[in-house]
């Protein structure tokens, strides 16, 4: 058994997300598990380092696998081969930025160690064209120093249990983030996320709130309150997830 | 009677072309001049410093119109309401950059100088996931050198009716070419064009042979020969809509 490390790069645009899910082709890992599938001549799971939602970009996705090498049509597939085969069946949306050989015992989702998200907004008078699949459009001037203010409330070892949508009752709520940096760029703002993990739907509950610190909804120090609550109801909306980019993985 | 100066980008991937057509709406042309009528309560022509073709897209495209403000709905419609508006009501693939009252004598095409055009190709090795409708994808290596050495025979003033479709026969098909600027960044490669005026179909043509010599299909020197043969069937295919943009129109 070889075991393989895939750094994937997509536009979440048509795909209903990450995760494969039963009766249907139209996820990341589905399309690539497909491919694999046909191409290594056995049933392929890819792990990735985690899902991300419907819509959601990545600029550099992880994810392994194991197969193995005597089942495969051809006496050998390296790490090259994989990666030329899955850029050539798989759709241009989604591309292999590269793959290679690794530890057997190496898992792209325990094996994490940190995280970075990236979302974008545009801020811009007039709206940009070009890049408007990938940025959440905001047409009211943003206070960017409320929002940068509001942001460092939420650095550091928190219960995000308020910032994230529920879904294992049971499991921890508590993550590290290590520093959320907001840079505006001639009205393109781009909100930065290092933390140790994420839940679901956090990146973009947080987003969604410094967007409404930047609207004058709420006050910065309303966070500390929001956090010590632990509880969804009292948040606002979900920032939409054309915005939001996957951007690195550390192990 | 008012003459307003319009700079407009858009994205030409879901048009017909700038220039409007009979029983369709889906041209640049089109959707400005139908919310510039409904706007200023009168039937609106606008002109274009030239038309572009289906899927083409303009970072600085240039018209002008002119209007009776006294059957304006409202008591005067000042070049930055006419701007706010038009972005109000355009789809967010069209915006208006800048909207200003000129002389009643400037016309958007007989007055135009000179303009920059660009085509953009994507050579890199697995393929560029973000921009990709904005590029045209050549998967074989380019060689630069080849193509900047084939697109020097281009400079100068030529005949260029082997290169470009031909519509009115009468029609003097001379043409300046000032500059070509190839350049390769990172597998992008940028190809601006800067000239006196292009002909029908001009720039995707000649990007077309620059293409095929950077494949090694053509030899560098064949241009000359190509251009004195002043025949169309003479010169190979034309390169996809979706690579270009036009850059600039001067005045």
């Amino acid at each position: 058994m070889l075991n393989y490390k895939l750094i994937i790069q997509y536009d979440g645009t048509r795909y209903k997300g990450w995760q494969k899910q039963k009766n249907t082709e139209t996820t990341i890992q589905g399309k690539i598990e497909g491919v694999l599938t046909r191409l290594l001549n056995q049933e392929i799971s890819i792990n990735g380092s985690g899902r991300t939602d419907a819509g959601v970009h990545a600029l550099a996705q992880v994810a392994n696998f194991h197969f193995d090498e005597t089942l495969a049509n051809i006496s050998s597939y390296s790490p090259c081969q994989v990666k030329d085969a899955l850029n050539s069946y798989l759709p241009n949306d989604i591309r292999i930025l590269s793959c290679e050989e690794v530890n057997p015992r190496f898992h792209a989702r325990l094996n994490a160690k940190s995280k970075i998200y990236e979302y974008r907004i545009d801020n811009t008078e007039i709206g940009n064209i070009f890049e408007r699949k990938y940025l959440t459009r905001i047409e009211k001037a943003l206070n960017t120093d409320k929002m940068i203010e509001a942001s460092k409330y939420f650095i550091g070892t928190h219960d995000f249990k308020s910032f994230s949508t529920n879904t294992h009752i049971k499991k921890s709520t508590i993550r590290t983030i290590y520093d959320i940096k907001i840079v505006n760029k001639d009205g393109i703002i781009s909100m930065e996320f290092f933390g140790n993990g994420f839940l679901y739907n956090m990146v973009r509950i947080i987003s969604g709130m410094l967007i409404d610190v930047g609207l004058g909804k709420y006050s910065p120090d309303v966070i500390p309150e929001l956090l010590k609550a632990k509880d969804r109801t009292k948040v606002g909306g979900i920032a939409p997830a054309s915005g939001l980019f996957l951007v690195k993985v550390n192990y």
